[in-house]
């Protein structure tokens, strides 16, 4: 029997438990889960003759230590800033770790230790970190090996409801933590386009566009990622010329958040001391000029630059921002009282399915043509336990650690899934999975992304 | 003899020092003047026979324990975050020190302290903070002991270039920190207007603008400060319903701030790894979208919602923001790019002159109607040391330290000069230098700030 210890059974886990237990008999595993909550780690396990639920708690290091000490392998699904505990004792037991987080700078110190005592600690291994590194390495490694020269890489990702149940005027709901969601974009953009760097501003990030097409779903915007001159160096194409990264909204949605980051109701950076008693109305309002005469949604609109009739407006009104509805959250910052009313208006009912798209576009030079590739996924839900998150996330880091156990994928450090070895054998599983993506090829005039 | 210490001798200590060895002779006076630079010490000393000038490092503990061991009272005059040193020391031999610098958290703790042994800390007593306390506090006083009930306080600085020397399209020239400048209202302001609290983004901070008029120095606008609600305290107004605090500049300037603002180039937040070799042009271009036909200026009209023939747009080609001129700043943030050309294009010539604009406006209610009283001061510089700024800042400081060695100024503990025992004499002698507030009062309709 080999043991495998999952840590953390969050809303990210579900997939990738029942994928362990599923293959438990037939590859002789014993699944330990541990959560903080021992409720949730028994409701994953559900009863499999395989699986053992136990309360853990990471900053107990007497049970790091039994718990980690007695696992053939480590799953570690907690908040990424736990992972260094966990990291620390693998390395003191000599387990192998798979995470579906970035690497942090903490987790990258440990390299040097990691291989000399032959440990593996795979990371970024999920959907986004994980699916998007893989699947775009996958062709990255194609066109290099057919002599081309890559001009433009453009990778998108986006946590969205699926169409069907799609029915709100933002067509957006929270598929996923909606804190990350309202303080997105706070530090602006970096990129690079035709060898030239380009950074944006927070308050000009929703403005700054892309427009996307899948076939079967339609039409999508893409709003700039933080960082996309990192990747470089992690995907080998330091010398590209064009790198963009970013997330994955319908039409509309960015033009609308704007006027949310215009207004300034997205800061978190101070406390509305009188919170509790203002209304919503109240508050937009606190965000607008002293008027004798004007309504406050007169002002809104021309405070952010948006037509009083516009569709944009009714989004906003269908929040209820405007409304005389009491707030009742003590001494909350703007972006606090912004997610209480969004977490209301987006919810996802239990019906509801959530649904992940990735797009990645290349665009590279061969024998002086030029090509474009588009390759996107998309993925929806099952249910409200196996979601579109969950199985994305999940089963990479799944299939990851039995590739592991199997010894399919060795080596030792810290690794990230962008070589074959580690990317080919995990992309052709999710594969069985309906994790796949359509590539579309085309001869253009000459790059765009250049 | 009293022997007066004098820590730092920077740009704001001119006039303070050769007030306090004017004053020497009548008043025995010992002035010991102490700066890292004793060069610098010696010069603002210029071989007065009742002065001296050391070599002085406020963290040489020693150094410290002896100077002011010896002095009767020190004046700090050092960048803000190291009077907590200066203070140390003067608490261990019960010394009284005299700052123009805001009441920090670490000098706050002090006030128990310092009561038991009987020190007195007398600290915000140069401009603003000083003048500006000390103005406001003799009219707010006067209101109430009139009966009146106050309804609105606005108070506005602003460090500007003389009239006669004003002659670039900015109407601005650095007269101060260009850092601060560049920088200024990142952290978005807050105030409150009829009872409601108000807050300001960074990114609409320059289009909140007041516009006030000086009696023959015609109008001028008003950007809103950080934090006008902790004044409400000091002021003993807690409960007024309108309360602005800001920064005055030339009209226009704002407008044409607010489109740096907008294009992202204030950011002092990340590098620019190619600083070195970019044009301005270019740096400015890393703002803007790639476009294959369009200028770098139609771009940037378009980005930050100006017309192309604008006077705004005149303004940002003057100061070669499109220029094909090499940076030359190796590793540099935007914000720092931007004070360099800055500091080119708004230096202060050594003819230039300075000036000090600051204006109150009050509302209040007495016996059933309403009134109106503004009281504004213009300082203009004498020459390139005893500049606007350093008579301003240096004189309330020298009149504070003189005040407290004849004993008319007493107390123990951290004061701010908001008491009339303080603010009076200091007020009555500043006269004698021209730094008077002319006041206008009159009878209104209604409040506009209530």
């Amino acid at each position: 029997m080999k043991k495998i210890l999952v840590l953390g059974a969050g809303l990210s886990t579900p997939t990738l438990i029942s994928y362990l237990l599923k293959n438990s008999d037939v590859n002789g595993w014993q699944v330990t889960v541990g959560d903080i909550s021992k409720e949730i780690a028994e409701q994953r396990i559900n009863g499999h003759t395989n699986g053992k639920a136990i309360q853990f708690d990471v900053n107990d290091e007497e049970q790091r230590n039994s718990e980690i000490g007695h696992a053939d392998i480590v799953i570690s699904m907690l908040p990424a800033r736990m992972h260094y505990l966990v990291a620390g004792t693998c390395l003191k037991f000599k387990k192998n770790m798979v995470t579906a987080s970035y690497v942090s700078k903490e987790i990258k110190k440990l390299d040097t230790e990691a291989r000399e005592l032959g440990v593996l600690f795979l990371n970024e291994v999920g959907l986004d970190p994980g699916i998007d590194h893989m699947s775009a390495m996958q062709i990255i490694d194609s066109i290099k090996a057919e002599g081309g020269e890559l001009v433009s890489f453009k990778s998108s990702t986006g946590g969205l409801v699926a169409p069907k149940f799609d029915n709100n005027p933002w067509n957006y709901k929270f598929t996923w933590n909606p804190r990350n969601v309202v303080l997105a974009g706070q530090g602006g953009a970096q990129l690079i386009k035709r060898g030239m760097y380009k950074y944006i501003p927070y308050h000009k990030l929703f403005t700054r566009l892309l427009t996307i097409d899948i076939d079967g779903y339609g039409e999508f915007e893409v709003y700039p990622n933080r960082d996309s001159l990192s990747y470089r160096t992690a995907y080998g194409i330091d010398n590209i010329p064009s790198m963009f990264r970013g997330t994955i909204r319908r039409p509309g949605f960015s033009k609308t958040w704007n006027t949310l980051v215009q207004l300034g109701v997205t800061d978190d950076s101070f406390v509305i001391e009188n919170s509790e008693n203002l209304t919503y109305r109240e508050f937009t309002n606190s965000f607008l000029r002293y008027d004798k005469v004007r309504t406050v949604e007169d002002k809104f609109a021309e405070y952010v630059g948006i037509d009083s009739d516009s569709f944009s407006m009714y989004k906003i009104r269908w929040l209820g921002l405007f409304s005389n509805e009491k707030i009742g959250l003590k001494k909350a910052t703007p972006a606090q009282i912004l997610q209480k009313k969004l977490e209301e208006k987006w919810a996802l009912e239990p019906e509801d399915k959530d649904m992940i798209v990735m797009q990645h576009g290349f665009e590279y030079k061969l024998n002086d043509k030029y090509y474009q590739i588009t390759s996107s996924m998309v993925v929806e839900g099952k249910d409200n336990t196996d979601t579109a998150m969950a199985i994305t996330v999940g089963l990479p880091v799944a299939i990851g650690c039995k590739l592991i156990l199997e010894g399919k994928i060795t080596g030792t450090g810290i690794k990230i899934p962008t070589s074959e070895d580690i990317y080919k054998p995990i992309l052709e599983e999710l594969a069985n999975y309906k994790i796949v993506f359509k590539e579309e090829k085309k001869e253009i005039d000459e790059p765009n992304g250049k």
